[in-house]
């Protein structure tokens, strides 16, 4: 089989996304990129993950999106996945769900604030929302739209992707990312936690409470990042 | 035995419905018709899902109503699946639980609006809320009416059941449905999911927020049904 | 072992208040009276519930509350249950637990308003919310004394025990009641399932609700109990 | 192996916390102290629930924080449990988590009213949120200053350690202790249910609530804790 770590890797990915409670029905999906290779695997579409096995992992290009491997056809987010690829150059995994609390802010189409460590340790900043599509875009190439305003959000509001691996996408739910589809998943489950846990914050403090401090949000992000990172083991 | 992949069919509903987590001590039941033969089955009342077997659910007619196999009493609410069979004439399997957050929702007599994609993916549209039953109609023919309500809902707000195959009943909890019992299982999940996320969107939002456009709506709901479809295999 | 099948009855709810969810830690005990023989058993203080076995299980007197047989020390809620069957004469079954929803009513000090049929199925109104307990009855027979603010709470508000088999006792938590320990810990898991669909309702209601109508009230109840039930087998 | 039996019961202690669902990910650990051999065992950082092994537990010295035996890096929070067994002479074991609902109490910087028993079995009196650390002390030896503000908050409020085993860090999340760090796990579960119950309780009522009376608070407290205790096994 060609590629096969490659559809292993994104295989383990997908069912560790679905053990860690994110995934509800087939509402979800991670990929991974083998830049070199120019080439990306996703979860196939509408495939239980009670079903789902290594080789029903589709491969497509890094170039046109298309699939170029695989029997089966790849999810329906894919061109979402492809655009995060072609847009933001320094990740390896993509992952998508409906992961409830990360919903709920999405519907309610506000960025999560940081209000913690929590959510310091991975997102430097706020979890953007990214705006509704037009309806233009919603009738045209709609899943391909979805990551062209995902990467417009942090063009123009001036966010590092890999500072802050994680969007909302208003009125539909949470995409991540990160140097590999497992990386991403771990993200996705943060994101969730972090959405629960600002959800309830706000309702202690009888709406939007004050996000934690500069020298707080800086301190944890590089406590697991960068050169002087010291979380972990070497 | 008689109605034996019948019975197996709504069996296995009635189980996933369990393994879902929509289902505490005995409350709820799936049913499934078998439209040529005039009939449809269900889970007898009151056994526990842990000592379910497949020869224990019960043949009802899609004319009367009445049993005409098995040896246990069906569900109390057999009449109500049973108006449902006879108003919504595409449908083939119906659910009823009193899952937690749907019930809020029914309890607080309120529709669930359409705020995200999870939602739109299955119901086109708000989840109607049916009206409280009259006295007269709880003192009569409490599970029938229950139906009859439904379907009145149905008819005279113009909603058409297989674009929104879910609905409340004020005070009282869930009922979906689809072309099977196992369909009807899965609407039941998303209905499940869909109450939670439009919950805290609204705690979210301090109150009832917008629902989804209308270009969203539709496109969600025809990427998943209707001849140009393009989610999950061929 | 003599008692043997009353304290096998009486372990065996116990386990199942563990795996309903209803218990953390150790905080939470069952027990069943036998009327005839003069006795009840409950569970051992403190014991976690992975190391308990049926000979633990602790024989109380119905006239003194004492113990007359076992080797532990019986559960500090003891003199509640005591009380409780002393109090209520058509009981057969005490079960106590700190359940999270159930609690948060108890904390609030407030009646949990039947909103629902979920709620109606069992008990046939609000469940109360038993009044505080003065300096006094707290620095006496505490125990004993939840026990009797429990049963004033029935007799000055005319509420039938077995109509309404649970209460809350204020800043404290649930206790249910039923003809044996399975049937209060059946009547226990009620209880937390309408505590959280009522705050849910609450919440989306903006506050306080309308409680169902009488006849939905009676209707929900007597299909259940009663001698025209017609819920489940025969 | 030297510290063999500290190793397994601080290991076991960790596992316990991952087993009581108080762990996502890596966030979090338990450390237990042998005060005669003057040292410390805790969890390494960053090493999953799932690959720890016994031996994998570092030992630090009581005297000065560092590592004295051991393959890996002990947790980054070290600093902070040292600290804690600097300050609070008469404990034997600390955790961390970021479970979740003590966070959003954390996040929304606020104390945990004491609203019921279940609180006051184990906190006698609110669980204080200590200070947001300042600029200084977060760029300079932010680990060790957590710990230190969390000993200022007990020594200038007047509370005792022993009294009241837990603490939130603002922005941040819960530290408890106990005389092992078994029993910090314990003490963990119930400040993480005492934690969502007064978030349901303050949600019922509107705003903050009444917390519990002090002959209830000191009863209860005084029923597991003192030479009067008559809760469990002798």
């Amino acid at each position: 089989m060609t590629y096969e770590s490659l559809r292993r890797e994104t295989y383990l990915a997908n069912m560790e996304l679905k053990a860690a409670g994110l995934i509800v029905l087939t509402w979800g999906n991670a990929s991974q990129a083998d830049r070199e290779a120019g080439v990306f695997a996703i979860k196939p579409s509408g495939v239980s993950y009670e079903a789902l096995r290594p080789e029903d992992i589709v491969v497509c290009s890094l170039e046109s999106g298309e699939k170029i491997d695989g029997d089966m056809r790849p999810s329906s987010d894919t061109p979402t996945h492809f655009e995060l690829y072609r847009s933001f150059k320094g990740i390896g995994g993509v992952v998508h769900t409906h992961s409830r609390h990360a919903v709920a802010w999405a519907q309610a189409k506000r960025d999560i604030p940081c209000y913690g460590t929590t959510h310091a340790d991975v997102f430097c900043g706020s979890v953007p929302c990214a705006r509704e599509l037009t309806d233009d875009e919603i009738g045209g190439e709609y899943e391909l739209c979805t990551g062209k305003v995902i990467a417009e959000t942090y063009r123009e509001r001036g966010i590092d992707p890999l500072a802050v691996p994680g969007v909302l996408v208003a009125c539909h739910g949470p995409f991540t990312w990160g140097n590999s589809a497992m990386k991403a998943v771990e993200n996705a489950i943060t994101l969730e936690e972090a959405a629960l846990m600002a959800f309830e914050t706000e309702l202690l403090s009888g709406g939007p409470a004050e996000p934690v401090k500069k020298a707080l949000l800086d301190k944890h992000y590089l406590r697991k990042h960068g050169k002087n990172a010291y979380y972990g083991q070497k």
